[in-house]
């Protein structure tokens, strides 16, 4: 199965765009992490995972059908090479709806408002952004979840990025992939914190991509990454409907420190964390003795994102000066 | 079945002690890692190992029956508190061989030649020469395989300290334990090197044994351990046989890299590792995309042990002054 084929069944027919469209998505951070894919064609995980939108940190894209003999990709103001990795990305995925009208062309204006080197993935947001944003110039008639199917297409975690709150991506069971999107919980939790810690990347050594395709193919623990993580995401559901943070964290950050354990145990090593990167988690866990109800969760880079209630919020600053707090579920956020 | 038990099967009689005894034992560092316990009494390994003894480096032991209520213990010449951690471990696998004797005392005098802060273990080289030491002192005829045997009832790795060169840890299958003790392996490798490194450790967080435990009984990933282990085994064979160096080195830096994802996926979580210890495993890996053939493992703590061979020993120096090179095969050593 590919996209084309998966488009079809999801749009049968796609119209000439009408008018541009325009839409924000948020960042998602992952308590449960997707890592590995069981089409990577199709971005179908090997397992369901667990996000929190992050509010108002994310992408607002701009998409506006032009007489031009090609796309015009913007990124944060600035023009595109067209045969850079964001324009290219960014047109192929466009390409899935005007794959019966290749004559089409856009001006897409992407703009992220995700703190730089925070590590936040702006493919996420991006594409679930570009998404909602394609839906609206079409006209398409698609619902959330058929909108997270079609973002899942241009970026795994993007499915997750078309909702807020507490998201879970169901890794569903059909080739066709039309099961395997997001579902928004219903669940809130306005004490929660996320921290956003600057460490100083350097050169990322592998994109994720590639970073989690090496890890299924080299390293042996990654057999049992599955169960870690099925076992993860039912304790962090406990953990949502009691309210109850420690769980919530200590799943979210033994979660995290898993994955990083299988791609260290990939060959060649896929070590994404800095000498400072441990400092900090040491940090952290010398915090956590002291009493501080302080987690931490990674994602495939060097840096931290702390998870707090906000009763801890000034303990946490006081640590750790400069960092940007998200409220995902603050008044008016979610 | 317990200690005593395979006391019996090993030693059906145990003589008065009839004189002193004293002999070395060297430290070994394994390459394939011995993680996790079938049997925690008798230090049965859910997997087996392999090793490379390290010639001069280790421990003499000296053992003499003395006229006293209760053992004296010597560490480096200092007498060691009877309630401290290496007197309580001295004295109870000593009791194994006075069982029927509880009123022998001995005067034990340990002196290790490892330098400080390589993060060698001495447990290892210790049991051993306390092995070798009391089967003289007892006037035991046991072969080197069974003195292997019970070394291993002292410390897991101990049992690989028996022998020179390589040293295969085979796990066994017997409930006694009969069967589960170092081999040497018929094979010589002169051109390799072991570089010592030091690393500022910091107070050690966790010891291993109690480290091994909670890997065991919290991390999802463990479950594939043995896959990996056993893997890396028949890889090691291979790379032994074939004097293949970059083999060698690769699988003996993923086996531990491999094991301390294990710990890293465990709850708490259990990092050894110091920014430090990151900030030199980038080196190694920068310096092999750069050409050099360099390699390393890692034990229960912050410390690089360095691999490479003779060829490359200068290049390595320039970039690591001050490391101890060991070389395991060099002539007179094994």
């Amino acid at each position: 199965m590919n996209k084309a084929e998966t488009i079809e069944r999801l749009l049968p027919e796609i119209g000439s765009p009408r008018a541009s469209g325009e839409h924000f998505a948020p960042s998602n951070i992952a308590l449960c992490k997707y890592w590995g894919k069981r089409d990577a064609e199709l971005n179908l995980p090997v397992n369901a995972s667990l996000s929190v939108s992050l509010a108002t940190l994310g992408t607002r894209t701009r998409v506006e059908p032009i007489d031009a003999e090609q796309d015009q990709v913007y990124l944060n103001g600035l023009l595109q090479a067209p045969d850079s990795r964001f324009a290219d990305r960014t047109r192929r995925f466009i390409d899935l709806l005007r794959v019966n009208q290749p004559q089409l062309a856009f001006r897409v204006d992407t703009h992220n408002n995700i703190p730089t080197a925070a590590g936040l993935a702006s493919s996420a947001s991006g594409f679930a952004a570009l998404t909602r944003a394609l839906v609206e110039a079409f006209g398409l008639s698609l619902s959330p979840t058929e909108q997270s199917v079609l973002a899942r297409l241009g970026s795994g975690s993007a499915c997750r990025s078309l909702f807020d709150g507490f998201v879970e991506w169901q890794m569903g069971q059909r080739e066709d992939g039309l099961d395997s999107h997001g579902v928004a919980l219903p669940a809130s939790w306005p004490q929660l914190c996320v921290g956003l810690v600057k460490v100083d990347a350097g050169e990322k050594p592998v994109d994720s991509r590639s970073g989690m395709q090496r890890t299924v193919e080299t390293a042996h623990l990654y057999q049992s990454w599955p169960l870690q993580a099925s076992s993860d995401l039912a304790r962090l559901h406990e953990a949502i409907d009691s309210l109850d943070f420690a769980l919530l964290g200590s799943v979210a950050e033994q979660n995290a420190l898993s994955m990083h354990a299988t791609m260290i145990a990939s060959w060649p090593p896929l070590l994404y964390w800095q000498p400072q990167s441990v400092a900090m988690m040491q940090k952290v866990w010398q915090l956590r003795r002291e009493g501080l109800a302080l987690y931490f969760t990674m994602d495939a880079g060097p840096n931290l994102k702390l998870l707090f209630e906000a009763a801890s919020r000034d303990a946490v600053l006081a640590q750790f000066p400069g960092i940007e707090v998200v409220e995902p579920f603050a008044a008016g956020a979610a």
